[in-house]
């Protein structure tokens, strides 16, 4: 798998994403619903014109003669010509957020080897309000615009990064982990979440409600390559977890062991 | 009172702030204390260099023969020549994104003909991280890059913003008003959820904690010239709150009178 031309890919996939829609972010046409995506969730306009312009890159790179399968959040799996190669795309994760036009909303990719979280090799996130990119290539680390990050040197900030579906349901058994941050932050964005715990920027990412393979894909790498840990709400690997549109886990993700076992605890405690 | 030759002053505030911290956010130099500012907080590296590209532009100002006295978070008061003219700042606001790099973090700045919250003539935000600028001019109405904001008009969203200083006390109390809500944002910079709001992002913030006037004199406005509605958690205007440094009230303001009822009415029956 040749990663870096990949990444060039991806880097391709988030300009065009970046120009089709962000002249829409906030409007009423953003959030036109045209249909249900493969994932079971409703497709907004927004939704789709992202989709359209990672397709567009796709398609580019199946004529020049790239074999692979694509699975994305609204049109389900696609196959190019058939291959081992998986590309897993959200290409707007935080829907709610750009419908609206609160800014903090991405695409999300990564390029697999096979079937599984594990067989992940490239990741790639783009925060579209601001332009930041993230990636990370597996062995070769994690980059915010092209800039290495590295989690081990990292000071801590004391805070965390909040995601659930339902508040009333999932907020109260969480209180116990969030009581012992400085600052809680319920932004709307798994993807960059998990992009901004790699960057430093947060010490945890607490996603309460099972998540997709989509959402979480890059991120996971991410913040592995950054130095991080991410697991399952019991502490396991997301390894097996397989690439696809199912809701699967919650999931736990820390800058460090030491943050990532006390958050474990705090959990079984309460 | 020239509303329109000040709302050049305050972007061209904008344009130096973002050109002087833009490369220190979510760095260690932006998080380096540099002493206590006058409202009693923690003054670090970016908001002092912030308030500096302010002063900058108020130090033209006032070579020019303009004359009015200086409230801000960092320095606290400064006379520049006297006069009834109040100019109130928070250099950045959301100084725990702006330091950890999370990308949610302002600038605001409002005029005023007095010393009271009633007399804020002119009210500006600039979201750094996108550039965003949001004002509000006096019987004038709200813009957001040159775009008239209006309530009126505009779709309901059922996101509602949230912030507060201690998670533990202030989030039980409000778990009423947020179930009535599809979705909860904790971002972290009450300007800039002012400003969303009075853009149709959000249908409701809420901020339980106490608040200092420069936190929200911009956004009053914002919210006032769009349609929207804000107040204390009585529901009683904040028109004769002082402009100053000190922690005031909390904030209850909304998208139209309908929405703003339904969370009081939620409030007491809490």
């Amino acid at each position: 798998v040749d990663n870096f031309s990949w990444l060039n890919a991806f880097k391709e996939m988030g300009t065009r994403v970046r120009d089709s829609v962000l002249d829409m972010i906030g409007s009423d046409r953003a959030g036109e619903k045209i249909g249900e995506g493969a994932s079971g969730d409703t497709t907004s306009a927004v939704d789709k014109v992202a989709e359209d312009a990672i397709v567009s890159v796709l398609n580019e790179a199946s004529s020049a003669g790239e074999t692979f399968k694509f699975i994305s959040e609204e049109l389900g799996e696609r196959d190019f010509g058939g291959g081992e190669l998986v590309i897993i795309a959200d290409p707007i994760d935080g829907s709610n957020n750009a419908k609206t036009g609160m800014p903090y909303f991405s695409t999300s990719v990564a390029l697999a080897s096979g079937s599984r979280i594990a067989d992940v090799t490239l990741g790639y996130i783009i925060n579209i309000s601001t332009g930041e990119e993230f990636w990370a290539v597996k062995g070769e680390g994690a980059f915010r615009n092209g800039v290495r990050l590295g989690l081990a040197k990292s000071a801590r900030t004391g805070m965390m990064s909040f995601e659930c579906r339902n508040l009333s349901r999932d907020l109260p058994p969480a209180m116990s982990v969030m009581s012992s941050f400085r600052k809680v932050r319920l932004m709307g964005s798994i993807a960059l979440d998990l992009a901004y715990l790699a960057s430093g920027s947060t010490d945890l990412v607490y996603v309460a409600s099972p998540s997709r393979s989509f959402d979480f894909a890059a991120g996971w790498l991410l913040v592995k390559e950054a130095g991080g840990v991410i697991t399952d709400m019991e502490g396991s690997p997301l390894d097996e977890i397989p690439l696809g549109l199912t809701r699967t886990i919650p999931i736990l993700a820390a800058a460090d062991n030491d943050i990532h076992s006390r958050a474990l605890k705090a959990m079984k405690a309460a």
